[in-house]
């Protein structure tokens, strides 16, 4: 049961990012953390997680101090509200749940309480939550870890962990609260001293960055069936393909009032080790069949570029393609009508 | 052997579309023809094509006049020069042998003798054949044709052989001699009565009409997976992507001067059923691993429509991510080098 004098924290999703960051709120002693499990639950209840990590070396039969299968009921079961509840899951507002639905459970009508932090990648995440809880504080969180779950509770994390926190802009929330509150979630996440948790004002800046990469490579990889490495050997598809996508995501940045650093490109372009051969992690959902989180990361840029009046030539493309492999993994989860075939 | 009194035709590419040809070229008993095969060149030499046509109904073991497994050296065999060389391969001049090179053994040195007709997709097709042989006549055949070849040698026709010919714009031939010659292929091509071969004097205007399903429908199919059913139906796909590729089509044929019918894009939308579920050529060759036709369906009309001017932003980005595919392709055959995976 939670410690009354730590920090209480749910974390929904424990698959590669949502376990170590799990870890790193444990490790520091000052949260108690429950977290929130899907398809491992089972083998984490029974046995715990196995983490192989660079941040924290092997890591044998590690349990958070509660695990549930589902985000508890507060109200049913009469208990207080989390002090932060953390999302490390896939955020697919086309397929549903939303976020706001997901993590509807463990909040108080009136929310005055929580703070949520989405550990998300993509633009105006924040959007449906602050219409859905407009007393929240919400956190915006950008990850930088490279992390894998090979087998269910099976954590390997081979690139260290990096994670900006900071206030989104809420309409309701006075900035110097969030602010706060920020940087409580960035001492409690870092007391371990094994993670570089950093506050970072500037959420717009820190998350259109990051789109330099998530909004053309990503789609790019899984359109093309090309890994990062992969992608940048073939013919002419970084000079074709990868950089027109990425002008269009820095003009839409500075459109918007975001000033991204003059190298980002190359940046972003050279991120992953060539001689690695990293699956982005739509094209390794293409290849799961699983959904894509194409809407945050590549509509969302898109819709408020266009907004700015910046032509998005390169990212419309993209973004109607990976429309079309959305609805195709739709179909192949049955959940479109194909008329039958003429005999 | 050839008989002396017909007109002797050489078929390049015996499969369904080939087939077909050859068929339609013997039954007028005006032509003799020798087919070059490969993959299904034993069944045919052993057991003849297995027919069922829709045109010509079951036509059970049929041999053409000759087949052989390779393009005939006429020079080495001291034969004489063909009257028409028919070519049904595809053309993937990126990956070669390119079609000059492909039929130089069945043409003298000088080649006034041989027309060479193309029945291909795409655009300026005919330049590196003209550029190769300048004193060839070069005849444009446009097919629509719903044929396949489900086992080496089976044909399946179930949708009616239109072809549409007509003499390419070439330099060194006088526009009445290549006429005369594009309107004897006619006869001998529709004498047997049992399929539909039109002179059409205006080539451009028929390889620009195809361009619209072509450089448009056949690569977003192959690219999002979906067949042209599917495509249809598939989340806002039509207006979004092939509607919008199809635009740039019609403006760059306008800018080159080639008008295009008013409905020309609803007509390609539409022109195969939405309960058959088809599969463009580009999408059946992504499936089977096989290259695709990219360059001439999408690169040329891509480099024909910006040389005059015309914004082709969807086309460019459908060309580069073709372009990936292709890359793909190259390295499945192991044709490109991947550095080691850093260990």
């Amino acid at each position: 049961m939670s410690d009354p004098k730590k920090t209480s924290v749910l974390v929904v999703g424990g698959g590669s990012v949502g376990a170590i960051a799990a870890l790193n709120l444990e490790v520091g002693g000052l949260a108690s953390v429950t977290v929130v499990l899907r398809s491992n639950y089972n083998k984490v209840k029974e046995t715990g997680y196995d983490i192989q990590s660079c941040d924290h070396g092997e890591v044998k039969a590690w349990r958070p101090t509660s695990v549930r299968n589902q985000v508890p009921n507060i109200t049913e079961e009469g208990a207080d509200p989390y002090d932060f509840i953390v999302l490390t899951t896939k955020n697919i507002p086309d397929v549903g749940p939303t976020v706001a639905e997901l993590i509807a459970p463990a909040l108080d009508k009136e929310n005055a309480h929580t703070t949520i932090v989405l550990i998300q990648n993509g633009l105006n995440i924040e959007k449906p939550l602050i219409e859905a809880y407009p007393k929240a504080t919400i956190l915006s969180g950008v990850s930088l870890i490279g992390s894998a779950e090979p087998q269910p509770g099976v954590i390997v994390q081979d690139d260290k962990d990096r994670l900006l926190i900071g206030p989104f802009d809420t309409p309701n929330i006075h900035a110097s609260f969030a602010e706060a509150k920020a940087k409580e979630f960035v001492k409690i996440y870092g007391a371990g001293g094994k993670t570089d948790c950093k506050y970072s004002p500037d959420v717009s800046h820190d998350r259109w960055r990051k789109l330099v990469y998530n909004a053309c490579l990503n789609p790019i990889c899984a359109i093309t069936g090309l890994d990062t490495g992969r992608i940048r050997l073939a013919d002419g598809a970084v000079e074709g393909l990868v950089k027109p996508a990425m002008r269009e995501i820095v003009v839409a940045a500075k459109a918007v009032g975001v000033e991204l650093a003059k190298d980002v490109m190359e940046t972003m372009i050279e991120v992953d080790p060539l001689d690695l051969y990293l699956s982005p992690s739509m094209l390794a959902d293409v290849r799961k069949g699983n959904y894509i989180e194409f809407e945050n990361l590549l509509g969302e840029p898109l819709r408020e570029g266009k907004k700015a009046g910046v032509p998005m030539p390169t990212l419309e493309v993209l973004y109607q393609i990976a429309r079309a492999l959305q609805w195709r993994t739709k179909e192949s989860r049955g959940l479109v009508d194909i008329p039958a075939k003429r005999t």
